[in-house]
């Protein structure tokens, strides 16, 4: 399954990507618009019709690791010039890229995948082989994908020294508005409040509102982008979290208790705690029914470590 | 200003001023139902009419260390053996406090005070005479409080190495829900929207979800106990962040846009990192305004560190 591979896009994420698999003995080149990238020894060009007619010719594994706002003219040229190559990419939404590659008629061989790596720094001098040891990388698991290609992008996140996480698209981008955009919406929430109070109550803040504000100092652009690719599944997650605010609201003006969102919420936090990522293994990837077993280890908080 | 001091309720917070003013050479004695800091060789009873006399004959500085849920009886032995002492107490919140002061006709004596430190662990064991040291001590600051036994309070303050933040009783209140009682109902919230998103969501849960969920795993019964002595200004905290939360959704389903919230989350969150607590000094205490001066002190983010 050691197939080429070839990154679009050499910021944080593609360009630890193509370090990554380099380390790991991978045949591997990239297109970035700059090309900067080749100043370090890699094969970079900023010809990306020359890099996708290279990929056709060597049936890579095409990684898209631009941003989500640049994804739709990287289609197109994969469309043009490696319409039957092996097609992955590394973006943080999974549902609306899935569209965009359906759009472009690429849908046969594309698996999406979602590296869970950190976004704090960005660009090609940030990137590094490591950055994705011991991290989590979704590769999505809808019923119809190609299951040569799943397993391709399976073995380059393992190759990556990730563990593989199988989900379905939306279960995806459902997930990660919880526990990733919602965070940093409620952070903003919170520090916006606590503003509110003015010089005396930012200078009695302590742990509790330190901690949970801390990622509203993530730079706008980034938390915006972020957030506004995937806002479908963050509306839903804010919904969930305006309900439960509303009702903590009641209980407290009719009963003077915040008992149950405060119990709730603490079981919550007992449990991410306690998790154990177990290992998903004997996939049979002969099996008609494959994807729906990986959806399913996947939703029990399973990861591949072997494939 | 070295008045004794007659500290009554032992646990984390009243056993380490008690431990602090003794090691500040200040004349101490305390009360606890058990008596068990007498063991550690500090002057403690458990008869609470016994300390009050004590208190009254010495014309000690008496300070209510109990929960807020013990408050009253407390009130009312300080009303039947000690009612002409300087009052004041370490409760996190000041309003209901000075309400129930007022009912027991303490009011000509007494000036609030919340000395702001860690309540992760509890009880006497757990206190120490540097509990205080560089955390703030908000000492109330209302009209028409007697001035000598505000700064009694705030000697005491100071002498347990804390700094002195002067605040309306309101003011406090509302400050504190917003930077510590809020954050717990968010962090809760958060934790359970999580935990909606079963263990798929919680397995790749990173940083943002666990710097925003840690106070969630507090003892819900502490956090109870703090969000709802304070409901009426969590409330209104709670519903600031709910109509933020409303406008962001309104945005983000309208425009695609998470702009507002997260731009004034972070320049709420620069302003805190940027904050930088001046002293107050030079402080007319005879004159009329001094309350005032000290609010508006106080609302600036200032603090007094010498007296």
């Amino acid at each position: 399954m050691s197939v080429p591979v070839c990154v679009l896009g050499l910021g944080l994420i593609g360009g630890s990507v193509l370090r990554a698999a380099t380390a790991a003995g991978r045949e591997t080149w990239g297109y970035n618009r700059s090309g900067v990238a080749a100043a370090d020894g890699f094969a970079v060009s900023s010809d990306l019709a020359a890099t996708l007619r290279r990929a056709a010719a060597e049936e890579a594994l095409v990684l898209i690791a631009v941003p989500m706002t640049a994804v739709e003219p990287v289609l197109a040229a994969v469309a043009e010039h490696a319409p039957g190559c092996a097609l992955t990419d590394a973006v943080s939404v999974k549902v609306a890229v899935a569209q965009g590659v359906a759009r472009h008629g690429l849908s046969a061989r594309y698996v999406g995948g979602h590296p869970m790596a950190g976004t704090s720094q960005s660009g090609w001098a940030a990137s590094e082989a490591g950055l994705f040891r011991d991290a989590a990388w979704v590769v999505a698991a809808d019923d119809g994908l190609d299951v040569g290609v799943w397993q391709l992008v399976a073995q380059l996140a393992l190759d990556c020294h990730a563990h593989v996480v199988p989900a379905a698209a939306a279960e995806h981008d459902a997930a990660v508005a919880k526990i990733s955009h919602l965070p940093h919406v409620l952070a903003a929430v919170l520090a916006a409040v606590g503003g509110d109070g003015g010089e005396l109550a930012l200078s009695l803040a302590a742990g509790s509102f330190r901690d949970g504000t801390r990622v509203a100092a993530t730079r706008p652009e980034l938390v915006r982008a972020m957030c506004e690719a995937n806002d479908a599944a963050l509306l839903e997650a804010i919904d969930d979290a305006a309900a439960r605010l509303s009702a903590a609201r009641e209980s407290l003006r009719s009963n003077s208790s915040v008992a149950d969102v405060i119990d709730e919420g603490y079981r919550a936090r007992v449990r991410l705690d306690a998790l154990v990522r177990h290992s998903i293994t004997g996939v049979d990837f002969a099996s008609a029914e494959v994807m729906a077993r990986l959806r399913e280890a996947g939703r029990a908080g399973g990861a591949l470590r072997i494939l």
